[in-house]
């Protein structure tokens, strides 16, 4: 990295000076501010280099484990940044990266966050955030009335009421999953006779009151890792998040979920909580939540439903349907920087019952004091920024007809690709897309033919060679840096059980196109044909000989 | 809220144009971004109104639960929003807001952060952030360093080692200490002859596996909020978070501490983890480190430093030496977004054992798989920003003599502010500050007189009146939106017990002048000389009459 010592040397001197006067704005840094302002896309293209370098190589020029010793001056620095970081970062914008959740963020987010950043509020209370805990108790009441469509009169009485709340904003999915189960946790383990509650005597009095050996999580094989990740946290131990089978469909098997629930009641093992997916990571499919609410109340248990991909789905007239029943749980999960095109940061949990969250309220004496309208009495972090400004500003600048827009066409542009890679001869559709979400692989139509015939045992090496040409072509065409899918395994009903490699593509960029996604497909059939894949068609020829 | 509704829906037609085309650059938006750019500490100034509103009438700006169902213009929306919710905002960068733990940023801070949200990448795995993964693996490694002072071939062998890890990036110091304590338990609890660990079995599983009755974590009654929330969320439970009364310097009592540990030991409750604090959020003291790492040898547990406040202390060869013992400590707490002066949402927890993390290591198929360079393999959070590179910036920007100075710069001011309070007859220095944080209140000479030869009685009801006076001394201060200082409750020694409730400062902010310190005292002075406050002066007097 650059220095010049003796010019530094005046900075240092007169160090206040960082905290008031901005460089003049042709520095590099104010270049760069002021191409992004005007041309983010041009931006984003002319700075990211394409190419993929080797991480190892990325790593050499992140190796020094030294704070420096001088200050360096803001351009050198930046300057620095723009070869290094900024060239190496990954464009999740671009409109034919279609293998992740983060997409392409309207204009507008970017000066609002400098606004954002700049009043750099602390939600945790409200003398750090004055205006900013009402605004986040509204996008929370939004959200809230999306979900639930409670009457005007439950809204008036609880988005402001400080004793209650609708729900809680996290910095993402995994803390709104997370403080949904914790929440579920301690409202089943509450207070009552002589004991005084999880929260206070912790999980095995609370396992001794309740008189039972140990609690569960339900949700099916589909549920997101971070449903794991609670059961480890909140002391359940992942042993007891039960993994349930699923259809043909991704969508939880609900004899099997019977079945594993009988299981527990023989061991003595409560369900805590009975978790519906809407809109799985991986394929983008929709529990039948109607289903699993009847089920949860059977059980008496709590009902979560983590539609931090599917939530927004609820803004489409058409599509709305398919998440019928989430209204009736107990606790959803909605990520803000998925579908509703907020920067990387911004998760929530609404829970029916605005008297839910007290289970995990707690408070000290310099904030978040007893009857205060502080915000951090209840969510699981504390310091937060005000990222609920950027979704308070999305949700009334799209409004709900542009969310509409945009969940109609990103289902509509699944479908089509879906489609496209049906008629196409070369690959093979593994998962429909319900939602925005599909799965597919490379395997050429000869080798389909012989597929469909060959005993179980030639169809699992024939699945393990081509789970080798995908994961190569994924990397590759990672590396080459014009498009990008991601992958991961599934195991479809049609190969008796295996489990393959699958191309996932989430087609939610707006700006991506039918010619993109055909080009994508061109290039996939491309590196098909190139470098080490071709040994890998050869042994398949010899299995399943071309006809 | 305005609404242009023809306008609006050519917008919705073109939707995909918010997602590219910005506005004119003289729009409302483009307006307010410039004079960000320009001039920033003009821009709050000029658009963050003082005067306080009351809180029911700014909610009634925030109170209605339905999303819009047209779209907006962003022109009109962020017009709405400067009056609001920008107008209502809080000052926090103020130098007369001394109050609380946020501070100024350093211009730099802005456009960078343009930047980061610009790339909006995701560090949960490489596959969408590429470089910025070993960018924050560095800035880890140089914190580690901060604290540890490990040699070079350390650092060489693990900055980049992705089956090890240095710390853990979070987005603030609340989830850093549960992921600290979370690791910590995992540890103590992990794998063994038949017992798959905590993770696998829960906690009820180890506890019969460790042949105790309950876990505990010991800390002083300092202890920050967020251990409470830790010991709740791990199904420790909070009875069994240990707060220890600390010494007439708010520094834990370690005579106490052995007796609570004896009794733990006498209830079967084994000891999880011992927290020292450099820094408590409410007096700014440092614990006894080294003979707490000691302590924590004798009860072979986990020793953590809560490091959230003062850790950036270690920057400054005149003070790092109140912070020795935390090279001793397994694991650290360090907040960016206070004294590295980075904005809000970033915290890190680092481990002295490369290994530690892996206790709480999680894969899934589609993403942190087995092996891969994913950071989020072994974080308490999923999706993540890029907040690590303005973490980065600042140290590279700043380097460590610039941190140097505002460290010793903010513990000499404070050295000043608590002079000029005992210099001044009719304020009280409750806690001097050890580091840049102090507590005071206002106590006229003539009581401090008759105080000084009151009965225990009679001290009490005087202290009852004086809390009535600073609790509204500090809410008129605040509404009148020219200085702030927050407020929070201490049993000082000197009053055989009572608590008592005290103005606290934080002297963070470079820009804050002596003049601005003696300023904040003549209001105060003012304040309680106005209003409600006589009656209860009044009502002092009548208790002890003024010599």
């Amino acid at each position: 990295m650059p220095r010049s010592k003796e010019l530094a040397q005046a900075n240092l001197e007169n160090l206040y000076r960082i905290f008031t006067i901005p460089e003049a704005p042709d520095s590099t840094l104010g270049r760069i501010d002021q191409a992004i302002s005007d041309n983010l896309a041009g931006f984003l293209q002319e700075h990211i280099v394409a190419l993929e370098r080797d991480m190892s190589e990325i790593e050499g020029d992140f190796s020094d484990s030294r704070v420096p010793e001088e200050p360096t001056f803001v351009s050198d620095y930046t300057a620095f940044l723009k070869e290094t970081l900024v060239a190496q970062s990954v464009h999740t914008a671009s409109p034919s990266f279609i293998g992740h959740m983060t997409s392409a963020i309207p204009y507008f987010m970017l000066p609002l966050s400098r606004i954002m950043i700049a009043l750099n509020q602390n939600l945790v209370k409200v003398e750090t955030s004055k205006a900013f805990t009402p605004m986040e108790r509204q996008v929370l009441a939004m959200l809230h009335r999306l979900v639930y469509d409670r009457e005007d009169r439950f809204y008036e009485r609880f988005i402001h009421d400080s004793n209650h709340a609708l729900g809680a904003f996290c910095s993402g999915g995994t803390v709104a999953n997370i403080t949904a189960l914790w929440t579920a946790r301690n409202r089943l383990c509450a207070p009552s006779g002589e004991f005084r509650g999880i929260a206070r005597e912790g999980l095995a009095g609370a396992l001794r009151h309740l008189d039972c050996s140990g609690l569960a999580i339900l949700v099916s094989r589909r549920g997101h890792y971070s449903l794991g990740k609670a059961a480890d946290l909140l002391g359940i131990g992942r042993d007891n998040l039960i993994r349930v089978e699923t259809d043909e469909h991704n969508r939880i098997d609900l004899r099997r979920l019977r079945e594993y629930s009988r299981r527990l009641a023989d061991e003595g093992i409560l369900p805590l909580a009975l978790v519906g997916i809407a809109g799985t990571t991986e394929t983008g499919n929709v529990d039948p939540l109607e289903a699993l609410a009847d089920f949860a109340g059977e059980l008496g248990c709590h009902f979560h439903v983590d539609a931090a991909w599917g939530g927004p789905t609820l803004f489409s007239r058409t599509h709305r349907g398919l998440l019928r029943g989430i209204e009736r749980a107990d606790s959803v999960t909605l990520d803000a920087h998925k579908q509703l095109y907020v920067p990387m940061g911004a998760g929530m949990v609404v829970f029916k019952d605005p008297a839910a969250l007290s289970a995990i309220e707690h408070h000290a004496a310099y904030i978040i004091r007893r009857g205060s309208r502080d915000l951090g009495s209840h969510t699981l972090e504390g310091s937060r920024p005000g990222m609920a400004m950027l979704v308070h500003a999305g949700l009334a600048i799209i409004g709900r007809k542009g969310y509409e827009l945009l969940m109609d066409q990103g289902i509509e542009r699944a479908r089509r690709f879906a489609a496209m890679i049906e008629a196409h001869p070369d690959f093979e559709l593994v998962t429909a897309p319900e939602l925005n979400i599909l799965t597919y692989r490379y395997n050429p139509a000869w080798l389909q033919a012989a597929l469909a015939e060959a005993p179980q045992e030639r169809v699992s090496r024939i699945n393990a060679l081509l789970d080798q040409i995908t994961e190569t072509v994924q990397k590759v065409q990672r590396a080459a840096g014009r498009s990008f899918v991601s992958r991961t395994r599934l195991a479809p009903a049609r190969y008796g059980g295996d489990s393959i490699t699958v191309f996932r593509a989430v087609l939610a960029n707006p700006l991506t196109t039918d010619a993109i996604l055909a080009s994508v497909l061109d290039e996939q059939l491309f590196l098909a044909g190139q470098g080490e894949t071709i040994q890998l068609v050869r042994k398949l020829a010899a299995l399943a000989p071309p006809q």
